[in-house]
C-alpha cells in the first residue's frame, strides 16, 4: 500500500491533521498514513528540517514524506516535491527538505509544484497542508510521476548546515532540539567523534553553561542516578542526559549552545 | 477498506482513543481509523459539532464518523446515527451531528441506536465512546443498515445555528475556536461576505475590543510581519489573524465575540 | 493483517513514535498499528502495567502489544517477549508485563529477546522503543515464533499487585491514575465490590481526605451538577468523579490513596 508520512508544527488540538488525512484518504483511497510527529516548535523549519534528516530513513522505500512548517503560506514561496534514494518528499521552499536531500549521495529530482488539479482553496490560500500538500504527497506515493508536478528547480531555499563550528580549542555545538525526556540533542555527529577522538571516548568533552561532562558513555547505568551523562542518542548524534532526570532541567538549560572541547592530543587537530 | 473518523474530548493522555480503535478493529478486522481531533475542549458540544460540520466533507464517500463530546454520558440521552451524502455519522443526541446534517441538502436519515449487540457496560456507563458509539460506527462503516439499528428520530435535540447576528450597524459575531497558532475563526462564511459586500473585500471591517482591522487579505505577505489581517481561513471563514504571530495574544482576545461592521453602501442593507 | 498496538510514555512531540511506526512499516509493510497511548507519565512503569492490563483485552485476537515504559534503557535489563490468550506482548522486565499477563488464565510463554537481527544500534542505546521494541513487535505480529526470540525467562521482575490493602475496618486504595476529566481511577475492581457488599451499591463509601461520598452511581444524572459520586468507570475499577467536573480539582486531590469503609454488615467481614 502507499505510504505517506506526515511532519507538521499543525499539533493535534486542531482538527488540521486530521483533514489532511481525510484528503489524502479521498485523494488516494488505499493509502495508509503515519504521523512523524506534529510537535514541531510553531515555524521552526530548522527543526523540522533537522527531524526530518533523521526520520526519513526509518521508513520504507517508496514512502512520500510530505512535511509542512510553513511560515511562508500564503506568501508567493513555491511549494516543492523531490525523490531521493526512493523516498518522495513534498514540502514548502524554504530549507526543510535540504538536510533531508543533502544527507542522501547519488541523483535526486527536484521539482517546484504548480500543478493545481486538487483545489480547494478560495479568497485565502492559509492551509495548503490540506489543500496542496496532502493531495499531492497523496497522488506520489500513489505513483504520480515527479515530472508530472511542475518544472525542475535548481535553486532551492537553503537551510545551514547542521554541524560543529570551530572555535578556539573547540567547536561550538547547536541544541538542535530538546526531547520530552529534556535531552539535549546536540548537531554532533557519531562519526564526527569516531574521527576526532579516535575512538577515545573517554576524551570527549562538554561544556553546557559553567558545567563540564565528560566521556560518552555506552549506557545509562555508567553514571550515578540524578547525574548527568554524554550517550550517542536515536538521531545518532551526541546528546546531554541525565540518568532518570531531565538535562534541560538539572544544568539550567535557557536556549543557548554548548562547548565541545578540542582533543587536547595534538595528534588530533581540528 | 472501511473508513471510521473519531472526533472527542478525550485528549490522547488517556488509552481511551486507543481502546475505541481496539474495539472497533475487533468488530470489522478491515476499519481503517482516522483522528480528525481529539483536542475538542472538554464537553465543548458547540466547537464538536462546528469542526464535524466543517471537516466531515473532507473525507471520501462512506466514511463513518464518530463522534463523542458527551457530557451527557450516564444520562438518559440518546445515541443517535444518521446517514447524509453518502456518509455516516453516529454521536449522542446532544445537538452535535446537527450542524453536519444541517449543511447537506437532499435526504437524510436520523435513527436513535436502540442496538445493544456490542456491550461491555456493567454498573457504570461512563465510556459509552468505546462501549456504544465505537462499536456501531464500526458495523455502519462495514455495512450494517441504519435501519437496524433503531427507531427513526424526528426531534433531535439542536444546535444554535452558527452564523452572525444582526446588532446596530454591525453583526455580533461569534468566535467558534481559536487554533494553535491564535488564530480567532469566526462564523462568518466566504459565502455571507461575498453576498454582502459584493466582493469588495476591503470594505470589510471587524472589531476585536477596541481594535479594528479592515480588508480581508489573500495571504499573509499582504501587511507586515506581526500585523493582525483578515482572512478566510481553512474553515471557509472569516478568520483574524497575526501574520507570524498569534492574534490570540497580540489583541489581548479574552472569549467574548468580535463586530463585523456593516457595509456602509445603502444599497447592501443588512 | 497484522497488528500492533504501541503503549509508551514518549508523547507525540518528538519523533520517537513516528519513527518507531516507520520502522515496523519497513519490517512488515502489511503491519498496521494502533496507538493504546503516549502519555504515561515519564517512567511510570506502574500507570504503563496497568492501563496495558486493562486495555489489551479491547483488541482483537493476534494483537501484538508493544509496551515500552523504559526508564532502564541503556542499562543491563532484559527484554521480554509474550503470548498469552492469543495476544501477544513485548517490554522491557521491569514488571510493566506481569498485570497483564497474571490476569490472564490458562497457558502462557515468556521469553528473553535475545535475538538482535534488526540493530540499528550504535555507541548509545538509549532508543530500544524504536531499535528493538517495535521491530521485534512487527516481526511477531507478521508471525515470529515465540521460541526463536530467546530463552525461556521463569523469574521475570514483578509489579505490586493491583488491590485494596485491609486496615482498620477499611481499605487503603490506591488512585492507580488520574484521568484528563479529573476521575480518580481506584484499583478496586467491580467484582470486588459485588463480593465486599454483596450489590448492596449504597453501603459502598469512600473517603478523599476528609470527604465522604457514598453510593456507586449507576449514572451522573444521579446527583446533581457539580457533585461528587462513586462511579464504575471505564476500566472496570471504581472511580471518584464529579458530574459536569474535575474529582481531582474539586476534592483537592493531591497524589495519596483514598479509604474504602468495610460494610458496617458484620456477616461482611473482610
Amino acid at each position: 500500500m502507499p505510504l505517506l508520512s506526515l511532519l507538521t508544527d499543525f499539533g493535534l488540538s486542531d482538527p488540521f491533521v486530521g483533514e489532511m488525512k481525510g484528503i489524502a484518504k479521498r485523494v488516494s483511497p488505499n493509502l495508509e498514513v503515519i504521523d512523524v510527529t506534529h510537535g514541531i516548535a510553531r515555524g521552526d523549519v530548522r527543526e523540522a528540517a533537522w527531524v526530518l534528516a533523521k526520520a526519513w530513513r526509518m521508513f520504507p522505500e517508496g514512502t512520500c514524506h510530505v512535511a509542512v512548517v510553513d511560515p511562508g503560506v500564503g506568501t508567493g514561496r513555491k511549494a516543492l516535491a523531490a525523490s531521493a534514494a526512493g523516498h518522495l518528499f513534498v514540502a514548502p521552499d524554504n530549507g526543510l527538505l535540504m538536510p533531508a536531500l543533502e544527507s542522501i549521495p547519488g541523483d535526486r529530482e527536484l521539482r517546484e509544484v504548480t500543478l493545481r488539479e486538487i483545489d480547494h482553496r478560495r479568497r485565502g490560500t492559509t492551509f495548503d497542508g490540506r489543500d496542496l500538500f496532502a493531495p499531492i504527497g497523496a497522488r506520489l506515493a500513489s505513483g504520480l510521476r515527479l515530472a508530472e508536478l511542475g518544472p525542475e528547480v535548481h535553486d532551492p531555499v537553503g537551510m545551514a548546515p547542521f554541524r560543529p563550528v570551530p572555535a578556539d580549542d573547540a567547536w561550538d555545538v547547536e541544541i538542535v532540539r530538546v526531547d520530552r525526556f529534556g535531552n539535549l540533542v546536540t548537531v554532533v555527529e557519531e562519526a564526527f567523534l569516531r574521527e576526532k577522538f579516535e575512538e577515545d571516548w573517554r576524551a570527549v568533552s562538554v561544556r553546557v553553561g559553567d558545567r563540564r561532562i565528560s566521556g560518552v558513555q555506552s549506557g545509562y547505568e555508567d553514571v550515578g542516578p540524578g547525574e548527568p551523562l554524554l550517550t550517542v542518542g536515536g538521531s545518532g548524534t551526541l546528546e546531554v542526559a541525565v540518568r532518570g532526570g531531565s538535562a534541560r532541567e538539572l544544568l539550567g538549560w535557557e536556549g543557548s549552545g554548548v562547548r565541545l572541547d578540542a582533543p587536547s592530543d595534538p595528534r588530533n587537530p581540528r
